[in-house]
């Protein structure tokens, strides 16, 4: 687990002290140009833009990123060029929100490959991956969203916390792009809390044929995840879940 | 508790079927213009567009809302003018996000007149307002946020569920602007779930001194309470809590 700087801080109430986590906005640049501003938990803003634009279908692997010529504070710089237009609205999402600036339904789906035939994991295994995902942040302040990338085998590969949860997912794909790891298919994306549309868009982006959430997912979460081919693990306590779609790669 | 529509669906998995929160697009149109997409869950969607249009200070008392004169589904028409002019953006949120389609942090904050003192409350009155807000659909499905607003003595008078945080908080305060309830200066606030910038920025530009959470509240949470005059109270449980912001209106 990599060091993680900035994610909480101290703050006094009628009862004494607390720590809280830091929710703060991010300015993301490519090539010297505002294009989105994201609230996140400070820390991998690097991973976080890069896993972002990749998740919007902007890029297409990874790229140099890190702190803007005048070391702004909160300013992320991205080197372009962008593999698509990015049209003319700059995106403003709040920490959990993951898709915005956008006009209509149909303009937020991301085209993304077919998913590989992906790994075939075991019910027990897959059930358990939400204990196994380390939350330092979570502990002290109760207040973030985590999400962990697996092996089938149960091994953590990275886990990133953030007061967003799309903002968690982000900076896993940003540091497996980094990586050379993308794209995810033979390994499982798991999430801290409710499986929402965003969320399961963003694994399929990845390439990551099944997700795992602690939560209940919504109606178009399920709904994307069978459109897309995505195995969707809902409830995953204490070795039960339930699986919601493309129930095969899961074995009893 | 009025009759809730839609707010759930039974999908079969693996292992047989089960109720999941339906998530679904809700397209606001102002005078016959599309002006917002939200994610939410479908039922009291006139509330919904009232409450986020209030808001985001685009009006300032109750319109007439209902369905389009072609009763397209998931869309809602609302009486204009607006009070300003809401910029040549329109709006998308996700289920998750309250504020979009903005540039900069400073565009997302909304101007709100100053609290006034407000009730006094008792501390163990407000720590267990959590388990007197309803939640049926939540029971069934698990994936629910919800908000109550409540009299200081703990009745409660209205309380709305959705797949969105801040869709159960603008479905509640567009109740409250039909019922001639706004603004909610001697009122409370309750919220399931953890305590963010936007949830509070909603409840103070609704009048609402208190404003109570079962989870965390994040860093921007507290320092926007702080500069509004706003109370602000996390971890309510088990008649417990943490008082982060101007304590002077709770008592022991």
């Amino acid at each position: 687990m990599p060091l993680m700087s900035g994610t909480y801080s101290t703050v006094r109430h009628d009862r004494g002290e607390d720590e809280v986590a830091i929710e703060e906005p991010l300015e993301i640049r490519v090539d010297g140009g505002a294009l989105a501003v994201t609230m996140r938990t400070p820390g991998h803003d690097e991973e976080l833009a890069l896993g972002f634009l990749f998740g919007e279908g902007l890029i297409e692997g990874p790229r140099k990123a890190g702190p803007t010529a005048d070391f702004a504070a909160n300013t992320v710089e991205v080197e372009g060029p962008l593999a698509r237009d990015p049209g003319s609205r700059r995106f403003y999402t709040t920490s959990s929100c993951g898709v915005c600036g956008k006009g209509a339904l149909e303009e937020v789906a991301v085209h993304s490959a077919a998913l590989p035939p992906g790994p075939m994991a075991a019910r027990s295994s897959v059930a358990h991956l939400p204990e196994l995902l380390e939350q330092p942040t979570f502990e002290r302040t109760g207040g973030l969203h985590a999400t962990g990338l697996f092996e089938p085998s149960g091994a953590l590969l990275i886990a990133r916390e953030d007061v967003g949860r799309h903002n968690a997912m982000d900076k896993v794909v940003g540091r497996a792009l980094l990586d050379g790891l993308m794209p995810l298919g033979e390994r499982i994306l798991c999430v801290s809390g409710r499986l929402s549309f965003e969320l399961v868009q963003k694994a399929a982006v990845a390439g990551a044929p099944i997700l795992v959430g602690v939560g209940a997912p919504s109606s178009l979460a399920v709904s994307l995840a069978a459109e897309r081919g995505l195995t969707l693990c809902g409830f995953a306590r204490r070795g039960g879940m339930n699986v919601y779609t493309h129930p095969h790669r899961i074995r009893d």
